[in-house]
């Protein structure tokens, strides 16, 4: 029962230094006597892996040429521009996919779940790319496909029979997308993605970005939802900005159905988007996630990736300054992370996978603040990062 | 009539590949024939150096211990907590404003306007220190010193004798803060401190964070002062929350009168506060200047003092995504800067100091969202920073 690796003077979570063990991938109680690996963490703060929550895999368009966006700001003038530019610029999901992940890697993202496009245009053709490069990186990183009807199901023909087959063809998640103001339809978009989401016993995933009360109501339809398929643990709403644009009463007693129906929220905590109330939400115990959307995209060209910086988004978009506060932001942005995407053992106690972060900082929530960068990344016991530096060959890349 | 140096291969703006010449500390239209040093910028872009035209050197604690931050949201409990700091931990305004400095300049960093604070505890202590940063730094920065009455003037008695001492021994500008749910008297607040500008013969910047309406009246007090002492081109709002606040008409009327008076408005485009709204700014022309407010003081943690990654947050605070509007933000944080601290020839045309940094992008848009780090920095014809290296020593530093 001895240890494959042992990391010496580590600060889990900022704590006091002790030393790591990892034995078959996991976390373990005890060195025992069998020579083992060491790396020396010289008092640097451990993490568990990042988790990225909410991206868009097949969008990113790191290192292609660079992409004039003349784009204007409404919702669907983007989406539209999204379908042009991956018409014209032919990009594709499979090397993107790679691309985006060997770049997240190095600050320490080790789960992910992307939202990858269905429509009538591209047919399944991305889902089968990201699954690609979930196969070929699959000793790197978790990731979750969701089948994510962009333009639209509804409202073009044939993309519910895409999505079925998307899920058939091996992605993890059902995903969806603003059943009123993009759909035209709250319940029959409701209906027919928890319908998916039954025939296949998968997860659903909606982009709920309406607003107000047009919002809480499509919630509510989300909420009767999961009540009436059992499907408690399994749905999370992304978004979904009306939380943060009701009054108090409203705002209380939508949290708490969803507590109740332990359905999880994914906030990327934008700056131009309205706040969720993240303190109320965590009194009452909603799981709450955390996600960098697309990045470098054709939607804008912001977005390293980085959950860190992610952490520190989230604390700056609330307000929320103190010590305490980021701290809760880096535990969205990890466990809470994975408690959203339905990832056991996402911690550093024995029996836990033997994922980790190792940070050069002070605090939590100094490493929240300056977001350093050179990490050393481990996982499954294997380190795969050293000191910022991605170790080995990335598969899947060009 | 010959250059003492050349930059090969510089795109200004993003633009075409040109060679710049410096001369004698400015740009110059022709190379000449005299031997001349060069350097090839290998086709990054050229910006004017960054104008940081808010922060508070003296409150930084780069360098310093951890500080554990356990301050609750309201102003008031920073303030409280910032002044119980400055107490305990033996900040010294001049170490930390050299040090501040030093980390800037590898940004690109080469004009700063800096509140310092005045008050009945500390006294001008800090405007002291960070005047023997001026005067240490000078050959690597320009460095603007507002007297700050941050504890309040009218609140704290004396504290208006010291604000007037402070501009004697050589601070630049006249601070306010404010007038109403601070010092609880707005016209006796602005009374004062246009009286010391008239007095003094010195500019005024005043921390506006009235909300609402009652911001809105203070603004109006501001202009009616503005326009009475004739102090156009000579007044700054920082912050001016109000302005994201009111209604059109309201809106509109105060800043059309902004324009009148040539009264600029510095935002940080804070994720938590209100957002200005920067594109109606635009059209009506008003003077828009961008700063980092404190950085890793005890009000929060954050901030790297990078006036680049400036420009990402105001356009992401914003909603501003193509190209137009990231060249923009980069405009706020370059000239926007210089015209509302009253910098003159901060252009790198002909004439205009020699001061530029070069940034590894392909666009100016993909700068400021990517914000590139490895920067060559150079200061009236001479390279202080090269590829993210400070050349030579920093005075006044330890």
């Amino acid at each position: 029962m001895s240890a494959d690796l042992i990391i010496r003077n580590a600060r889990p979570f900022g704590g006091a230094v002790q030393d790591l063990f990892i034995r078959d991938g996991r976390f373990t109680a005890i060195a025992g006597d069998r020579p083992a690996d060491e790396i020396d963490a010289s008092g640097h703060i451990a993490l568990p892996g990042f988790v990225e929550a909410h991206t868009h895999l097949d969008k990113t368009l790191i290192g292609m040429d660079w992409f004039e966006n003349r784009v204007g700001p409404a919702r669907n003038d983007r989406i539209l521009a999204d379908r042009k530019a991956k018409r014209e610029l032919g990009i594709d999901a499979r090397r993107q996919s790679a691309r985006q992940i060997a770049q997240t890697l190095a600050f320490g993202v080790l789960s992910i779940r992307s939202h990858v496009d269905v429509d009538t245009e591209i047919g399944i053709a991305n889902i089968l790319g990201v699954i690609e490069t979930r196969e070929a990186m699959r000793d790197l990183i978790d990731l979750q496909i969701v089948a994510f009807p962009q333009s639209g199901m509804l409202q073009r023909e044939g993309t519910f029979e895409l999505m079925d087959e998307a899920l058939r063809a091996g992605a993890d998640v059902v995903g969806g997308i603003d059943p009123a103001s993009i759909e035209r339809d709250p319940v029959r978009h409701l209906d027919a993605i928890f319908a998916l989401a039954d025939r296949h016993g998968k997860p659903v995933d909606i982009h709920l970005h309406e607003p107000g009360d047009l919002g809480a109501f499509c919630l509510e339809l989300i909420i009767e939802r999961t009540r009436a398929l059992s499907l408690q643990g399994q749905v999370m709403v992304s978004h979904a900005y009306c939380l943060g644009m009701l009054d108090a009463t409203r705002q209380q007693a939508l949290i708490k159905s969803m507590v109740d129906e332990e359905i999880a929220v994914m906030t990327v905590g934008s700056p131009s988007a309205p706040a969720l109330p993240l303190r109320l939400m965590r009194e009452h115990g909603v799981t709450v996630a955390s996600g960098s959307d697309g990045i470098q995209g054709t939607w804008d060209p912001f977005g390293s990736g980085d959950m860190l910086e992610r952490a520190k988004y989230l604390a700056q978009r609330n307000g929320m300054a103190n010590d305490a506060d980021l701290e809760e932001t880096a535990r969205i942005c990890t466990s809470g992370g994975a408690r959203g995407i339905g990832l056991a053992g996402h911690a550093l106690d024995e029996g836990c996978f033997g994922d980790l972060v190792l940070l050069p900082a002070r605090s939590v929530a100094e490493a929240v603040a300056l977001t350093p960068q050179n990490r050393t990344v481990i996982r499954r016991g294997r380190v795969v990062v050293a000191s910022g530096e991605v170790l080995g060959s990335m598969p899947a890349h060009e």
